[in-house]
């Protein structure tokens, strides 16, 4: 990747902008450089060193369609230090507050945006799955005690789903406290899988305050446990970062509280961009997200953007498993196949409860479901 | 309060929903209480003890205008268990991805939001000024050496400045890495201190990745810093709580990265809420906001909105002070005191380099406005 700054060490971000008539794109694309950086007027800045090095410099400017522009703009790494909070600061911190920006792309390499430690093929490995979709479901309902949701664990895993974790709001209440429920559901799932000669995995939900998040860790790891989920939006993106520093756990992102910045259509996040390749970069080695046709708001395209974005070639970095849901039943199986293909993870939650009272059997069918070729 | 648990361990989450025509408002209302809870629908849960205990509990459904209504739905702590990731998500984590749904208001006590430590009256002591507004600027431009940031700071202080923030995309670079920096401006505003008797608080800029938490903070503590500039999108939400805690220091929260929240008008979260009333409520004793007639989009409404959030009665919890910024010139003070009151902190950054490039004099103009009754 060519850029400006000659020396190699620059990402390029990329905003779909609509403007008001009358506004100069030229302008507009400036001032977004000197916002996210100086937070100066030009005139202002009396070293011309950090008018070069600092300000972001604009790649392309290109219309799209009536007041509609691309805008490419290069930055070096430096501005943001190699540092997550700060690289957000500096794509969408105070712009976030105007109108009219979408961040739609993001290209770049630094330490802090690994991308996956295990990826897909490396979560396949793990459940000793090819060839057909992973097959995912959610323990729940909030309210259900520790043992409740160990037995349910139980059936499911003998059903032979391939991950099982928590519904994203089991957290650490006094109903089912962190230690206790992940304790009784990873035991739960190896006994299933000694008797099976399965590879369910169970992935805890990882929510923590900060002051928890070691010791909610260390349990983890002297459980055995291999794959957490995390909200990166509840727990603060830096966290998937440091969890995939570890290097420990399969990641398993949830897009909880993200729905914020895709309410717009002119301005926000791309949601293929977000949930797809930027939550890869952080680390996330399967990113769950809610499919066309359940509860939630993405359409079809949508959809196949976080797919891609997922599981697209991107330098170095590996693929990891789209993983649609929010509203899905069994039924829907075949055409997420026909229309997704193969390297997914379906989650089916309520829709699996109500398949079947008997999970073990519902699980049974689930998995039956992925196993024949179309 | 009143509360449909009979318990007094509740709290309360308002929206406004904006429903397409043909939505029935109750069924919408009630999917709400499911889906942040249990994420099930009602004939799927087993215990009646859960739908009793943890799915929300509808207090009222008012309509407000044409398709807009107001609903109130109490939920018991215990679905938080008391953590603010958790919290977080219940209020509005998984119909943040919905479409028509304003977070508006949250009524509720827990030791996870206990509002500021030090509040508008600790703030003021620190500094000693009362009766006016107080004055801060920030440090910039990004690319700046510590020494020159500091020799800025100097000047600032003697000029009379109450506080001198880091600009917030100050963090850990390479041109003025955060121990450095924070070692020069914070000795040149206790030397321009002691040579004018002053006050002046030098807050840097927090944001650290999760591995430098503790690191910087000891680093802030042994310097003798008495507040810090936190960005609760940048490094996650619960860190101002986890700052709060600790109660060591004064908290001025930033908003970059919130306004994907704000960009729509019938989904997100209200700025009045956010920016005002939640931020006091998680710790922060200053909320920065960008002011209307800046560079950004908040009209007047939302404005008085986040300053009512900021200091309205709150039963045990301190006002904050609301701290209107973006773009504002010394011209705008005798107007901004004359809307808001002197119950605020004025930040001007760039505005006060455009006024005197000898910051001295600029930052005694500053305070000289301030100074001065209207």
């Amino acid at each position: 990747m060519s850029n400006p700054h000659g020396n190699g060490d620059a990402f390029i971000v990329t905003y779909h902008l609509h403007l008001e008539p009358g506004i100069d794109v030229d302008q507009f694309a400036r001032n977004i450089c000197l916002e996210q950086t100086v937070e100066l007027s030009d005139d202002l800045i009396v070293e011309d060193s950090i008018r070069d090095r600092v300000v972001g410099k604009i790649l392309s400017i290109q219309s799209r369609s009536r007041h509609i522009y691309e805008l490419k703009i290069a930055y070096q790494w430096q501005v943001a230090g190699h540092e997550l909070p700060q690289l957000l600061n500096v794509l969408f911190g105070n712009i976030s507050l105007k109108h009219g920006i979408k961040w739609v792309d993001f290209e770049g390499q630094s330490p802090v945006l690994p991308g996956p430690k295990f990826g897909l093929e490396g979560l396949r490995k793990a459940v000793q799955a090819w060839n057909r979709p992973l097959v995912c479901t959610a323990l729940k309902p909030m309210g259900s005690s520790p043992n409740v949701l160990a037995e349910m664990a139980y059936h499911l895993a003998l059903g032979g789903l391939d991950i099982i974790k928590d519904d994203h709001g089991l957290a650490n209440q006094p109903f089912a406290p962190f230690e206790e429920r992940v304790r009784q559901v990873q035991a739960a799932v190896l006994k299933a899988n000694r008797e099976t000669g399965g590879n369910t995995l169970y992935f805890p939900n990882f929510v923590p305050q900060l002051d928890d998040f070691s010791e909610q860790l260390a349990l983890c790891r002297q459980l055995g446990i291999r794959g957490l989920l995390v909200s990166p939006f509840l727990v603060g993106l830096d966290m998937i970062r440091a969890l995939r520093a570890k290097g420990e756990f399969i990641l398993m992102a949830h897009p909880a509280l993200s729905g914020g910045y895709f309410g717009h259509p002119h301005h926000g996040i791309e949601p293929g961009l977000l949930l797809g390749k930027w939550f890869r970069l952080m680390g996330a080695d399967a990113s769950i997200y809610p499919n066309v046709g359940g509860r939630f708001i993405f359409d079809l395209d949508t959809c196949q953007a976080i797919n891609r974005g997922c599981r697209e070639s991107l330098s170095h970095i590996l693929p990891a498993f789209p993983v649609p849901a929010g509203g899905m039943s069994l039924q829907q199986i075949p055409q997420m196949r026909r229309l997704y293909g193969d390297d997914m993870i379906i989650l089916i939650g309520s829709g699996l409860f109500r398949e079947d009272p008997n999970l073990l059997q519902a699980a049974r069918k689930f998995r039956l479901a992925v196993e024949n070729p179309l």
